[in-house]
């Protein structure tokens, strides 16, 4: 790994797409030699990147595992796996929906639910998968932002090895390749792009690292996680023609009052945002027609089981978060 | 007091008001004589209805009070006991907010919430001042939907001498008395006109038994209480100018990420509800202005300290109700 302070951005009046694609490619091969590359796909701009380049460099030598925690949106693992055969690149998906759901058991504090997720998937399953398979290198889709915020101390200066559980001194040769590090989000995009990626995915909006998860305030269960992954999935099929910068859809712990066939049904409530922003660092509610609104409402509480109500947020970033938890 | 089968609705084409009045008032009379009557005014048109007229058929001989719970709307207590005022009738202030939140601290189910405050009402604070004081005649604002209710076994059949602790056999001599339990709410709310009550009186918009305690998810302490008045207030001022049937603010329980000074603050949400209704039965969310809800929604958040957020109700009743708890 490169000491952090002697790395440079690539800004996007200096990025030329196909020279970085082709220089990235040449140091790729140049690292791993005959060797073998693992790397994580999530379906982010980053890591589809970063499978690209990969396989660009390595063919069948890079292994890209998928690994699926069960808190993903409706048919996201398979649709993901589907785009990179479509691309010619074979991604394994694995199912670790156990683990993760056990690690979160009845944990009800945001960040010690982040936490959890982030030990789960670096120490018990990509990193056993690491570990067990042959491969001494690893392709890893930080990026530029991700230093800066490491050096501002937003972020932990992560030690992706350590984090996978793997001993440096102790197994020495392993080694992390960082292609994107020089970039920020736009750059990646251009040169996900130019790497024959589709819109969906190089234009993918911004989604949370602890996924559904971080879209459940209380315990993380995996009928909880079904019930706002449904109201998401309306959320989504309402609203994706709109210009909005972000749409989520939260489920509270609180329980409210609801009637079903005239009998009281104390149920769920569901909670809508929809950001008008460029950067994330402000936002305004976007001004959505009511008619939109409501038709939301109508069938949330009509096909989701047990949600009986459904809100609008209509408080700007900040006080705000674009996330809840 | 009257077996319920025998009492017949007086509908609003058969209402003659100033009839109506004037019989009620010597019925009062006969029953009371010499006696010395006590009645409760909490400000809703029921209960203020009758204490115009037991204080036009007894004058100082009604004795009425108005019990301080804590968990009445910003300042309504001096209020209501202002407008009587100026009516040339005097209303007994009773603080008893210690009484009603020891009774409601550490609860958090809505049913045993709404039961601790009606045990404190009646057991507690009004049974005692009836007890102690010397009337024997008690007036109450039963009206005809509430005998329709009970009936119907959706309300309790309300020994009012028992729920009060007074024991009928031993203490020979209470005596209740109903004068508007042959009317509805529309016929109420035309006596009220008549006896001279001011508009916001006679016709008050429906305000929950349980008062803000029913906009509390979770325990009612006197904190969670103000916050809830001060949103309250706020809305009451945004709000008065439209034609919703009611509008209400609710603070959850549930905790969501906000943002103070740039320092991540977990803090408390507020939702807003407002309704288009006739009847109660049904409703359907009013179509606020977006800049109406946003302005609601920054005023919140800046005024009432520790709220980070506000959200807006888009869903139908059914499946939702109109109050959330």
């Amino acid at each position: 790994m490169q000491k952090i302070s002697d790395i440079k951005e690539i800004g996007l009046k200096d990025l030329k797409v196909d020279d970085f694609i082709e220089r990235q490619v040449r140091e790729i091969r140049a690292k791993v030699g005959k060797g073998v590359a693992i790397n994580a796909l999530s379906g982010g701009v980053d890591s589809s990147v970063v499978t690209m380049l990969g396989h660009k460099a390595l063919g069948d030598r890079l292994r890209t595992v998928f690994i699926e925690n069960g808190i993903m949106r409706q048919g996201e693992p398979e649709h993901v796996v589907a785009i990179f055969a479509e691309l010619g690149v074979r991604v394994e998906l694995v199912d670790a929906k156990e683990e993760f759901f056990s690690a979160l058991k009845g944990l009800t504090d945001p960040e010690e639910k982040r936490e959890a997720i982030t030990q789960a998937f670096y120490k018990e399953v990509f990193g056993r998968i690491v570990r067990e398979s042959k491969a001494k290198y690893l392709l890893q889709g930080t990026n530029y932002t991700d230093v800066e915020e490491t050096v501002a101390g937003i972020k932990r200066q992560h030690n992706i090895l350590e984090q996978l559980g793997i001993d440096t001194r102790k197994e020495f040769g392993y080694r992390v390749i960082e292609p994107i590090i020089q970039l920020r989000k736009t750059g990646v995009r251009r040169v996900g792009k130019a790497l024959g990626l589709p819109k969906e995915l190089y234009d993918r909006p911004p989604f949370p690292g602890p996924a559904l998860a971080a879209r459940v305030i209380g315990e993380v269960t995996p009928e909880r996680v079904e019930t706002v992954r449904r109201a998401t999935a309306i959320l989504d099929e309402e609203l994706k023609g709109t210009k909005a910068f972000q749409w989520l859809a939260i489920l509270h712990e609180d329980r409210v009052t609801g009637l079903r066939a005239n009998k009281r049904d104390f149920g769920q409530q569901i909670e809508v945002r929809c950001w008008d922003s460029t950067d994330a660092v402000t936002g305004t509610p976007t001004e959505l027609p009511f008619k939109t609104l409501t038709r939301i409402a109508d069938r949330i509480s009509n096909e989701v089981p047990g949600v009986v109500s459904v809100t609008y947020n209509v408080t700007k970033k900040p006080p705000s978060t674009i996330e809840a938890v």
